[in-house]
C-alpha cells in the first residue's frame, strides 16, 4: 500500500458545506487525524481509525500524521474551516520542515475548505467585498506587540478586518485591548460582526459597530468582522441588517 | 412562485470543488445570470435559462438577477471563488442600496465558494499559514494611490499578500509597480507564487523570490501570492518544493 497524507478543510460546520474532494479523500482513508471534535463529524465505518486529540497539541497529531502516511496509511488531517487559514496545513509543513527527512517527499495534498470567515461573511452579506485581512488574536506563538502593530496598521490601511480566535479562557482581555486599539483608529461607527458556529445549530450572528462591541460576545467559536470605514448596513422591512463593503473606494481615511 | 436569489461561488474550476449548497441552488433554480464564462459551467437543462454577460457589467448583471428574483423566478449568480471576495456579492448588495426599495426584502442569500487565493495556496503548500491579507490591483474602482499604499502597510505588518486581478491588456503596468514597491519593503529573498487556473486544464503554478518575480508571468487568471518575511521553502527529491509559513512569529522586521 503506497500511503498518503492529505489535509483537509470539513468547512464550517454543514455537510452542505464539505466539497466533494474533502468527502472522497475521507471514504479512501484509512485514518483520520485531528482535534477531536472535527474527527468526530467524520462517520466511523469499518476499516477507518480515527484519531481525535487535545486542541494545543498540533505538532504531535502532524508528527502522528506524517509516520502513519510513511507506513502506508491513507491519512487524512481535518480541520475546520479552509486547513491553510490558522489551522492544520502550517502544523504539517513545519513538522515536515523540521523532522524525518524522508517525510519531504510523502504524497502530501492540502484540500481547501469553506473557510469560517467566508462563511460568517456569506451569512450577513458582502463585508469582504473590498480589500481584506485576516489576523489570528491568539499570542500564544507571536507577541502581542506583533499583533497591535498589525491591528494598527490594518485600520491604516482601511482593510476589512477578520479576527481569527479572538477569546478564550486563557486569552480573556486580547479582544478588548483590540477593540480599544480599533477605536482609536477607525470611525466608532463602523459595522462589527460577531459570528458564531456558522452553520451548525448553535450559529449565533450579532451586528453591532466598533463603538458598542463587548468583548465578552465572542467565544472560541467566534470570529470578528471589523469593516473598514467604507462598510455600510442594509435595514430590512423585519429589522435584519445587510452589511456590505462596496467595491470602489476613494482616498484613504 | 415565490422568487429568491442566491449569489453562489462555483470555486476555481473543478466540480469537485463545488460544495454541495451551490449544487442544490442551481438544480432548483430557473435564471442563472454572470458573466459568461461562469454561467457556462452550468450544464443546460430544461426550465433553466442562462443569462452570460460581459466582465464588465456587474451592476447591470445585478440588477437583472434582482428584477427575476422580484418577478418570481429563482435565480442564481454565480462567481469563480467565493462570491465574497471580489466578485459579484458586493456588487448584488451596491444594487440593492441603490435600486429599488423593494429589492431589500427579498429573499437573497450568498453561498460561500472555495476561493481562488485558498485553492492556490492548497496547491503549495500553506503560504497562507500566519496572518494574511488580499488586494484587488484592479485600479478600475479605487485610485492607484490607496493601492500602493495599502501594499506599503501590508507589507510593514508582514501579512502574506494575496493579489486578485494583477493585470489585464488594460492596466498592463500595476503588477510590475507592486514588485518594485514590494522590495523597497520586503526581502528580496521572499517566496512569491504565480497560480493561474487552478483546478482546471490549464493550471499552472511558479514558485520564485520576489526579487525574481516577472510582472509579465502572470495574466487575468492569476492569484500572486507574496510571502511574509517569514515564508520558507521546502526542497523535495524531484525538485518541486513546498511553500509555508509558520504559525509562530518572532518581532515584526
Amino acid at each position: 500500500m503506497i500511503g498518503w497524507l492529505a489535509i483537509a478543510g470539513l468547512g464550517p460546520g454543514a455537510a452542505q458545506l464539505v466539497t466533494p474532494e474533502v468527502t472522497e479523500a475521507l471514504a479512501e482513508a484509512t485514518d483520520v487525524v485531528g482535534y477531536e471534535p472535527y474527527v468526530m463529524r467524520v462517520p466511523p465505518r469499518a476499516g477507518l481509525t480515527r484519531h481525535g486529540s487535545d486542541n494545543r497539541e498540533e505538532i504531535d497529531r502532524a508528527s502522528l500524521a506524517l509516520r502513519l502516511a510513511a507506513q502506508g496509511r491513507r491519512v487524512v488531517v481535518v480541520s475546520s474551516g479552509d486547513p491553510g487559514v490558522f489551522a492544520m496545513a502550517a502544523a504539517v509543513f513545519e513538522a515536515i520542515d523540521a523532522g524525518d527527512p524522508s517525510w519531504r517527499d510523502l504524497d502530501v495534498r492540502v484540500l481547501p475548505g469553506i473557510s469560517a470567515m467566508f462563511a460568517a461573511a456569506a451569512r450577513v452579506g458582502a463585508p469582504l467585498g473590498h480589500d481584506f485581512c485576516a489576523i489570528n488574536l491568539s499570542d500564544n506563538l507571536k507577541p502581542w506587540e506583533l499583533i497591535e502593530r498589525r491591528l494598527r496598521l490594518a485600520a491604516q490601511a482601511d482593510f476589512v478586518i477578520a479576527l481569527y480566535n479572538p477569546l478564550s479562557s486563557a486569552r480573556p482581555w486580547q479582544l478588548g485591548r483590540a477593540f480599544e486599539l480599533l477605536r482609536e483608529e477607525l470611525p466608532g461607527s463602523v459595522p462589527l460582526v460577531f459570528a458564531s458556529a456558522i452553520s451548525d445549530a448553535r450559529e449565533a450572528i450579532e451586528t453591532v459597530t466598533l463603538r458598542d462591541a463587548v468583548a465578552s460576545r465572542a467565544d472560541m467559536r467566534t470570529v470578528v468582522l471589523v469593516g473598514s470605514s467604507r462598510t455600510r448596513l442594509i435595514v430590512r422591512a423585519d429589522g435584519s441588517r445587510f452589511v456590505y463593503t462596496p467595491r470602489s473606494a476613494g482616498v484613504s481615511p
